[in-house]
């Protein structure tokens, strides 16, 4: 494994792999609702080792993974299909759109990734309880990857959540918690929890190897696409840990020397969970006041990684927009219909914003591959495509009552 | 691509491969509801081709597919993990268990494989039309390959089919027609509709290009295990033509010199819906009189390829059995509790009947790999588990009141 350490993406302050569990011990050191995190702590990895030993011909991509492989859990995650969609590319103007299927993950979403990591972490501490807040995705993931090991998983779960991510994770063993709340209350008590009575906080952003999981997506696209930079990745946001995440893995790639710049990332938000579009906007960061969006996986008072998520737009030189709920399900319905993809309405609001940036004057106009991320499956909620479609009429078997 | 030609599995005549386009024109002249087919074709290749040229180093998996790449539609199929449960190894004495988890195909089935090669054939053909009768997956996967392609798909499903997959399926794009009846009346009836008005017809079996593309799980399974020939695959069953797929994948790798045994095959019913299991055990077949299990994907009464499923159990030395619609959702729980991996209750009759084999004098007891073929999305079905399950009632955001 390449040696690392944390970093603060704060103040820089570092820390030795083994003398932090969470935040940066200064910046981060109290949790307060309606204050996004700080001390967010990243991976700094010795990166002249990873430029010696990585090998296109033979990929080790645990030269990129801050927990030996050893303990990783016996579930199969990621390595994801990456597929060129002529058809809709043509209708967005795009002579190379990709659609990177992260819906396929055991549990169904790219959530995944990070439960992968964390609780590998856990199994290397020997901690045998995780504990996490969820909209449902990031639980499901949890409760799955927990399953296929021996460990213990707590969640909170907002009681709204979709009635299938409930299922989920209740058969895959998890105990689930519903909160009569929101999101951002069970992210608070799933903190207040694993302080007092202990267990490995997985909460997004909150514990580093959140991200690093879900930077791996960035490596394997990168892969799939030749070894090839995209032009540009469209990526939802919500807490935005998933854009953290996306931007890491090329950051890693470039201070590895194995590429030399970033794909432009686009974070897609819903018109009313727009937190960090209007603090990449203004500067000026203030919460969501009333995220009601059917894209549940994205409805977010205060996303945890705003600061992350600000920095990788600019680092990036990428940029943010907000899209409708009936933007989004006319791009579920179009994802659909155009590539055979069934992404969730929170998958779907990057395609909901490719959309309309290509109708705009920040329209994307090179050549090179732009990948849509869709992040979580269709099936998570069945509900959400029924405002727009509806099922036939059952009509008798026979050939003559047919007008087909 | 390598040459074939069509051959008959009853009567052995052989077809050229443009002579043909669905069963033996003898054996399989008339199709009559309450008889399962006969006259269905297999391709058979030029295996000194396929001998020669296969190369374990860099596998060229066209090889041994009978439509050319360049009409292969874009959406990627396949490629699904194969994981190693130990933790369910052990529980069910088994030194080397895996799951393929064909539920992370791109609509949620392993029936995206047979539509991938029909859909490719109608392109080939330059015909627009594709029709299908379904119990819901081969449905929800025809109208996902087609929506990636410009291909029109027309399907007819029972009505009660879990409302997941009709969700799916019209949000793909398809013309989907509910039908007051079974399986077996939609059966009939597309039959009838593509006779008199039409079109290309991808009923499973009937189609010879469904087992080849099933096949292909098979051939996977071969490389991913190191391009070793598992000791036993366990195949839910329900027409009969995945368990026929496995098959050939296998039959095919032997003919080319690439294996020297056949992998044991056993083929799991529900017992309410068992006409295969009957067959193979009595040698006489007569129809399942009512196919009741909640495992709706392999509810049904006269199964399509019970012919060729009989032949795939005895030539593999395999064996059927049957489970109770009680022991396939506990199935489920006990996968998803111990693999992370959700499948429909169609999926978790495999390990049902993996669970029932090994309490009993048949019981596995080799050590090398077995594999658990999980075939379609739990998420197809969420209300299944809910009749063993329950979600938690919610709670206020307060640790105080959390006895946890």
């Amino acid at each position: 494994m390449t040696p690392f350490s944390y970093r603060c993406t704060d103040c820089g302050r570092t820390y030795a792999r083994d003398a932090v569990r969470y935040l940066c011990s200064v910046c981060g050191e109290a949790y307060r609702p309606g204050i996004p995190l700080l001390g967010v702590l990243e991976a700094v990895f010795d990166y002249e080792a990873i430029h010696r030993d990585f090998d296109r011909a033979n990929p080790d991509w645990n030269l990129f993974c801050p927990v030996e492989p050893e303990f990783h859990p016996p579930i199969p995650v990621g390595n994801t299909p990456l597929g060129r969609v002529d058809r809709l590319g043509a209708e967005l103007g795009l002579s190379s759109l990709w659609v990177k299927n992260d819906g396929l993950n055991p549990s169904g979403s790219l959530k995944d990734r990070a439960s992968f990591l964390v609780v590998a972490e856990a199994r290397r501490l020997g901690m045998e309880l995780i504990v996490a807040a969820s909209t449902g995705n990031a639980a499901s993931a949890l409760a799955a990857v927990c399953a296929s090991t021996s460990t213990r998983a707590l969640i909170f779960v907002p009681e709204k959540a979709p009635k299938a991510k409930l299922v989920q994770m209740v058969l895959y063993g998890a105990q689930v918690v519903p909160i009569q709340g929101t999101y951002d209350d069970a992210f608070a008590l799933s903190l207040e929890y694993t302080a007092k009575r202990g267990g490995l906080n997985r909460n997004t952003a909150y514990h580093p190897l959140t991200i690093e999981g879900k930077k791996t997506v960035s490596l394997e696209i990168w892969a799939q696409l030749g070894f090839q930079v995209p032009e540009a990745i469209l990526v939802s946001v919500g807490d935005g840990v998933i854009l953290g995440g996306v931007h890491k893995g090329f950051v890693d790639l470039q201070r590895a020397g194995l590429i030399d710049r970033l794909p432009r990332l686009i974070g897609v938000q819903a018109e009313t969970s727009d937190a960090i579009h209007r603090y990449v906007e203004s500067g000026v960061y203030s919460d969501a006041t009333n995220p009601t969006t059917r894209a549940d996986s994205i409805s977010v008072t205060c996303p945890s990684n705003a600061h992350g998520a600000r920095r990788a737009i600019e680092e990036s030189q990428g940029l943010t927009l907000t899209v409708t709920d009936e933007e989004i399900l006319e791009a579920q319905a179009q994802l659909a219909g155009r590539t055979g993809i069934f992404t969730e309405p929170a998958g779907a609001t990057a395609m909901a914003g490719l959309t309309k940036l290509q109708g705009g004057p920040n329209r994307i106009t090179g050549s090179g591959p732009v990948v849509i991320l869709a992040t979580g499956h269709g099936l998570k909620d069945v509900e959400a495509p029924l405002s727009r479609i509806s099922i036939p009429l059952a009509v008798p078997p026979v050939l003559e009552a047919l007008t087909l």
